[in-house]
């Protein structure tokens, strides 16, 4: 059952356990229990007509003598492609469009300050196929192609800012494509962007008025450096926009973003798409299985994590969904102070021990008989 | 309910989900389900009249055409301290000497090939009363004190490797102490040691007859680039002996392990002491809170994590116990090869960033508008 038919973890957990067992499950697996915000009912009944779950937890930080707290409430958003990956590519843009502007607007109604769409938001998730045309046409230039302006019409509308990952084709440098997400101030301004390729880069990391952001898109979650790298340069708020399937993937998606909170002493947003894509033409995926039409289910299950090891429940493995978390950033510093990894790693030595290693004549230390 | 009255999460997800869901949450939050193994009756019936718990999971690999399997049975131990904090420090090291040694001796009737204790298994984890005398008397010469001798006479008379984290004195460099793990091998030679410093050091990869093995102790779990340095270097097997409680990581604790699993194609073993250890003088922790007399309650939840994101349930929270693991190590490539995440971390580039990050005029990277 890696498909819909199994809705949520914590819908089964909540079905059968008891109250005080329940507790304990949660404490184990989810940390300190979050409170649940009070978003207004006018967001709920417009979440309900539009048929999407909405859901809003509180990261609570203790409070300080000479810092307020730092509040900012981000909005993570998943969905299914709404129509067919054979309609046109200008109508599934459209209708993508449609879709997330009406989200973003229980969003605004939900005080988010800063929403983050999943990875290649306006288009199927056609890498799989290895096909060029139609899925090539998705691709738009990320300073000021049709999405880029729709995002930040939607940024100076709500004040908000918008990370919005799209397939960029960079025409000024050899028509080159990429994996991209834009960041788009709540001032509608496009504030830079980072590609897909596991190592920062310009734009990685954004400093907004609501605090420093950073994007590491999907397959870029494996690696602990790569989230490492965020922190170091200062990411309060590391998003990652994915598009990830449950036969490949879904007993990973509740450890390596939520590692990464803890090990980096900031909070983490794993988003995840929705349902099952289906391809006009069929194709392999190199694992001796006959040729399909789809990739496989993606389960979405979006969350956020935080540095005390906290986590919200996870968004509907099936439905379309905005999850607002409101997040006090005090709470990076505090468990800074109280872990102290920054402190205690020894970053000079791992500096030089993998300069050595990926040297091509380094051999590893093992020690035999 | 951080202590002993909750036994463990797979025990009440056992009891209280129906089937279906069972395997559905499992699958989720362990990944694929392991075979139990066939364990011998009578290791059963030993660690029932010595009153521990057994259990046994098997880590399978596909088959290959020119490598056989590589099979390796693994041991991790978690327990008590069989005495008082306050009995006389000979007494209560052998009483913990004749404890390990009854669980070596079912853990060979299971075939174990390599056994892990916890961390400063000899004694009681009295780091937290900051007193010096009787805990520093606990401290013995890693190359020949009492407690290596009696490892090197189990190893060589069991033909295991015995992985033994204890409290070292180096006599040798001005009288220091150190929170050390010594690799005995199966032929009895002390193979090397590793201390706890959140870094690589000599002795810390270990190639045996069983494998390639690496120990990180307690905190260096905490540290993404420390288990990576491991793996680097060439380490199958990560075991990581710790002592923690309840109250402070035990949300932490089925994250972090099995994240370096994953991120590194290896096995990790993770293993925790086992109940409440009263001190003879009280002391504070610096929380605010009254002075007390116990670190608070270490619960167990020992497991082993594959590079596959599949682990064993944990250990029980409250009862001394033996988890077997026979691991076959054809997995750590098989997964390396689905996933490339060595080929894929762009390591040279992280090895001059960090080198930079370093510098004490290093400013981090942000874009503002």
């Amino acid at each position: 059952m890696a498909g819909a038919e199994w809705k949520s973890l914590e819908e089964c957990l909540e079905k059968h356990l008891p109250l005080p067992d329940l507790q304990e499950v949660k404490r184990v697996l989810y940390g300190k229990e979050l409170r649940k915000l009070d978003l207004p009912r006018e967001a709920f009944e417009a979440a309900s007509r539009e048929d999407f779950e909405l859901q809003g937890y509180a990261f609570e930080a203790a409070e300080e003598q000479l810092r307020r707290p730092r509040i900012v409430h981000v909005g993570l958003v998943q969905n299914r492609i709404p129509l067919p990956a054979n309609a046109p590519v200008a109508e599934q843009v459209s209708a993508l469009h449609r879709r997330i502007k009406a989200i973003v607007e229980v969003a605004a109604m939900c005080g988010v300050n800063i929403i983050c769409f999943q990875e290649a938001w306006t288009m199927p998730f056609a890498f799989c196929t290895r096909e060029k045309l139609p899925w090539t046409e998705f691709a738009e230039s990320a300073e000021d192609g049709p999405t880029t302006r729709f995002c930040q019409k939607l940024a100076k509308n709500h004040d908000m800012v918008v990370v919005s990952p799209i397939l960029e084709r960079d025409s000024e440098h050899g028509d080159v494509l990429w994996n991209t997400a834009v960041v788009i101030s709540n001032s509608g301004a496009v504030l830079g962007k980072t590609r897909k390729n596991h190592i920062p880069r310009v734009g990685d990391f954004n400093e907004t008025q609501f605090g420093r952001i950073a994007v590491n898109i999907c397959y870029g979650r494996h690696h602990p450096l790569n989230w490492l790298m965020y922190s170091i340069n200062g990411a309060e708020i590391i998003f990652n926009p994915s598009a990830t399937i449950g036969a490949l993937s879904e007993s990973l998606w509740p450890i390596e973003a939520r590692n990464a909170a803890i090990a980096n002493h900031c909070f983490t947003c794993a988003i995840n798409r929705v349902g099952t894509e289906h391809f006009p033409n069929e194709f392999t995926s190199g694992d001796g299985k006959k040729a399909h039409q789809d990739f496989g289910y993606f389960y979405g299950s979006s969350y956020v994590a935080a540095p005390d090891s906290s986590r919200t429940p996870g968004l509907s493995r099936s439905r379309d969904g905005l999850l607002v978390a409101k997040l006090d950033l005090n709470l990076c510093q505090q468990v800074n102070d109280v872990w102290n990894f920054k402190m205690t790693g020894r970053y000079e030595m791992y500096a030089r021990e993998l300069a050595e290693a990926v040297k091509s004549n380094y051999s590893p230390t093992i020690v035999k008989e």
